[in-house]
C-alpha cells in the first residue's frame, strides 16, 4: 500500500473551479494584450544555471531551484571536492540548469539570443509558472504564474501610456476598481540631488513612504537617525506637506526641482505622460506617488503601481521602465518598460468581492441522464447537435441510479437537466429541466438547442 | 561582457509565430474538451520524487530531472556517503523533487488526494509541459507539452466513444485527415489464450506488427525464433489472412475466440463501440488495428491510435483504457480511460501541410504611422475606439523614418496600415493603406472601425 500522496510544501494542485477562475483572470489579461498587438512568447522551466546566477542578488542566488545534472553527476568531482565543498558552490557544480526564478531574466536572455529574428519594438507578453525556494507562507508560493507585459527597444513614453491602459482595461474587464500610482525614478534623484544627498535616494524614499503611518516629526527622527543632514531635512519639508491636485503637487514639484537636470527630465516625462492620458482617459484613479519605489535599483524612468481601491491587499500590478534590461547578457542600450500582474493577489481580490462570473464555476450546460442503452442511442445525434452549436453538453457515462446522476448535476452545478425515456422517444422531444427553477419544458431537439444557446 | 547566451540542449524557446500556432492547436483542442464538459485541472511542476520514481520502469526513473535540495543538501550525509553512494542512488538522498515525467502519474496522485473533493465520473482534461532527461535528438525534446483529456470512475464504452468524438472533431477543426485505429487488450489476449500461448501477448503483437514489412514468411520465422510452437503459429495463420470490412473481421475473430471469455468480451466491447458510433457517424476513418498495442502493459481494454493520413508522421494522438491508474497511490479499483494529443507532431503536420490559419501569424490588423506628437494626440481617441471593437492595433510609439515604421508593419504582417497626417486632421479623417493590395481610402473615424471590423 503506497504513502497517501502529496505535493511539495509551497506548490500547489489547481482543481477544476479554480483553474476555470484563473483561466477567466488569464484569458481576460490575454484578450486585452492581444488588443493592443502585444504577441506571446514562452522560454523553457529550465535555464542554464548561469543565466540565474548573480541576477537576483546573493539571497536570489539561494532561492534558485537548481536541477540536478543527468547521469553521473558527480564523476569528474574527488572525494575531497563532495566531502569540502561548500552546498552552495558544489550545488552550482553538480547542476548545470536552474528553474526560472523570474520572467524577466529569461526575457532579456530571448531578446538577446534572438535578436536578428526579433522587430522592435517588441510588444511580448509572456504569461508562465516561476519558481522560488522561499519559505512557503500565506499567499507566498513557491511555484507561482507570472504575467508580463514589456515593450522592449521603444523610449516614448506611448508606451507607459499604453500599459496604463492595459491595466485599466485589465481591470475594468474584471470588475475590479483599482488606483494606479505612478512615480519616476528621477524624480526621487532629483529630489535626492537637490536636497544635497543624492545617494540617499533609498533611505528617503523609505522614510517618505512612512509619513502616512508616523507623521512629519516621525519622518524626521528617521532621517536623522539615517545620517541625512539637518538642512537636506530642511528641504524635504515642503515636499512632506506637499497638497493638491496632481498638476499643483508638479508644479511645487518642478519649482523645488529647479535646479536638478534628471529632477526636471523626471517631472515633464511625467507630464507628458499624463497628457497622453488626458487624450483618452482612463477610468481607472491614478495618482502621483512619490512614495512608490519598488526595484528602485532596477528601474529607470517611470514606476506604476496598481492597488485594489476595495481590498487592502498590496499591489496587484507594477512595474516600471528599465534602461538596461538586456545588458547582464551583453546587449547595452535597449530601453524597455513593463508591468507584471500579479495573478494570485487578483485571485483572491475577486474572490474577497464575489466578482468571479458565474458562469467560470460551471462549465457544462446541460446533463443527460442516462436511462438506458436504448435512450441512449436516441440522444447520442441530439448530444452530438447541442455541441456543434457550442452548447458544452454531457451525458451521463452510466445507467446508473437518479439520485446518483442528480447528484451529480448538482455538484457540477450544470444548470439544466435532460429527460428522455420511452414516452419522450416516442413522441420525438425532450423534457429539459431547469436545476435552479426546477421548472420543467418538453422541447423538439431543434428547440433544445435553440433554448440552450440564449442561455449559454 | 557576458557569454552569448543559450538555453539547455533540448528545450526551446518559442518566439512569437510559434507561439500563435501553438496557441491554435492548444485553443482548438481547449474549446473541444470544453464543449464536451471536460474541465481543466493542473498540477505541480515538481512532484515529491517518491511519487515518480518506480512509475515508469528502471529505464524511466534515469530519464526524471532531479530538483536539488534547497540549502545544505549534504549536511546528513558522511563524506564515505558522498563519495561511495553511486549517483543515481545519492540523486535521491540529494534531490526530494522531481520535474513530472508525464501529466499521468500526476493525475492518478491528484485524483488519489482530492477524492473527497471530486464528483465521478470526473472528466479532466490538462495541458501542461513534462520533461524528460532524453538524449534530444530531431523530433524529441527534454520539454514538451502534454495535452490529455481522460474520463475517470467510469466503465462505460460511451467514454470511448466520446474520445473518437473528441478526436474527430479536433482534427476536423485543425483541418486534418486521420486515421483512428482501435484495439482491445482483451482481444489481444483471447487471441494469445486461444493459440496455447497467453504470456506471449506481446511477442505475438509485434511479430503481427511487421506483417506488412516481412510479409507472412518473415512473421512466422520471427515467432519460431521467439520460441512459440507450430501449433501455436499455424492457429494464428487465419488472423494474418484475415480480410474484409470491420464487421466482417469481427465475426471471423469472433469464431476464432469462442474459446476464450476474456477474448469474447474484447469483441463485445468493440461491436459495442461501434454501435454507439452508428448512430451518430464520425468523418474520420476508424479502422480496427489488432497491431495496435501501445502501453500494453498499461492498457486493460480500449486501445486507441491516431495517424495522419496526409503525412507519414507515427502517432499523433494515443491512449486507451486503464483499469487500476491510481492503485499505484493505493485508490484500487477505478477505470479511467483517456487520450493524449501529441501537440508537437501535430504541429509539425500543420506546417508540412501549410493548414495553419494565415492570422495566427499576425495578430494586429492595424499600424498607425506616429508623425509626431499632434497627430498622436489625435490618434489616441481613435486608436481606444478600433480597441474597444475589438480590433488589435497599434500606434508606432516612436516618430521614426517612414521606412522603419513601414518595415515594422511588414515584419509583423500587420495587414493594414493607417496615415494621419495634417491633411486628415483638419479634415477628419484616415488614410487607410492595405498593404497586400497597396491600395488607399480615406475613411472617418467611424468607417475605420467598420471597414476593419468586417476585415478582422
Amino acid at each position: 500500500m503506497a504513502d497517501k500522496p502529496s505535493i511539495p510544501k509551497g506548490t500547489r494542485d489547481f482543481p477544476p473551479l479554480v483553474m476555470a477562475r484563473r483561466m477567466h483572470i488569464f484569458d481576460t489579461i490575454r484578450g486585452i494584450f492581444k488588443v493592443h498587438g502585444f504577441q506571446a512568447i514562452e522560454t523553457p522551466a529550465m535555464e542554464n544555471l548561469s543565466s540565474l546566477m548573480g541576477k537576483y542578488g546573493d539571497e536570489g542566488d539561494k532561492l534558485l531551484f537548481k536541477v540536478l545534472n543527468s547521469g553521473d553527476f558527480k564523476a569528474k568531482l574527488s572525494p575531497e571536492e563532495l566531502s569540502q565543498t561548500p552546498a552552495g558552490k558544489l550545488g552550482t557544480m553538480i547542476s548545470g540548469k536552474g528553474l526560472r526564478y523570474d520572467l524577466t531574466v529569461p526575457f532579456a536572455r530571448f531578446v538577446v539570443q534572438h535578436r536578428n529574428e526579433i522587430s522592435f519594438p517588441f510588444k511580448r507578453y509572456q504569461i508562465q509558472p516561476v519558481w522560488r525556494a522561499d519559505r512557503p507562507q500565506r499567499g507566498r508560493y513557491r511555484e507561482f504564474y507570472q504575467c508580463d507585459v514589456d515593450v522592449i527597444g521603444s523610449n516614448s513614453l506611448l508606451n507607459e501610456f499604453e500599459l496604463i491602459q492595459i491595466i485599466d482595461e485589465v481591470f475594468e474587464a474584471l470588475g475590479l476598481k483599482v488606483v494606479i500610482k505612478l512615480n519616476n525614478r528621477k524624480v526621487l534623484a532629483g529630489i535626492a540631488e537637490v536636497i544635497g544627498a543624492p545617494e540617499r535616494m533609498t533611505d528617503i524614499t523609505v522614510a517618505i513612504d512612512k509619513l502616512e503611518k508616523i507623521g512629519q516629526e516621525g519622518v524626521r527622527n528617521e532621517l536623522e537617525q539615517k545620517g541625512l543632514s539637518a538642512d537636506s531635512i530642511a528641504k524635504l519639508e515642503p515636499l512632506l506637506l506637499m497638497q493638491g491636485s496632481t498638476q499643483e503637487k508638479l508644479d511645487k514639484l518642478e519649482g523645488m526641482l529647479e535646479a536638478s537636470e534628471t529632477g526636471k527630465q523626471g517631472i515633464s516625462e511625467v507630464r507628458r505622460l499624463l497628457e497622453y492620458v488626458d487624450t483618452d482617459p482612463v477610468g481607472a484613479e491614478l495618482e502621483i506617488d512619490l512614495t512608490l519605489a519598488r526595484g528602485l535599483n532596477y528601474y529607470t524612468g517611470s514606476i506604476l503601481e496598481v492597488k485594489s481601491a476595495e481590498v487592502a491587499i498590496g499591489s496587484i500590478c507594477g512595474g516600471g521602465r528599465y534602461d538596461d534590461l538586456t545588458g547582464i547578457f551583453g546587449l547595452e542600450g535597449v530601453s524597455g518598460v513593463g508591468v507584471s500582474f500579479g495573478a494570485d493577489r487578483i485571485y483572491d481580490v475577486l474572490l474577497q468581492l464575489d466578482r468571479f462570473p458565474k458562469r467560470a464555476a460551471m462549465d457544462t450546460t446541460l446533463l443527460f441522464v442516462n436511462f438506458g442503452d436504448a435512450e441512449v442511442k436516441y440522444i447520442l445525434p441530439i448530444l452530438g447537435q447541442l455541441r456543434k452549436s457550442g452548447i458544452s453538453s454531457e451525458l451521463y457515462p452510466e445507467q446508473a441510479k437518479m439520485k446518483k446522476q442528480m447528484s451529480y448535476a448538482n455538484m457540477r452545478e450544470i444548470p439544466f437537466v435532460a429527460l428522455v425515456g420511452e414516452q419522450e422517444m416516442k413522441d420525438g422531444f425532450i423534457t429539459l429541466k431547469d436545476m435552479e427553477s426546477g421548472e420543467q419544458e418538453r422541447l423538439s431537439p431543434e428547440e433544445l438547442v435553440e433554448r440552450l444557446s440564449s442561455a449559454k
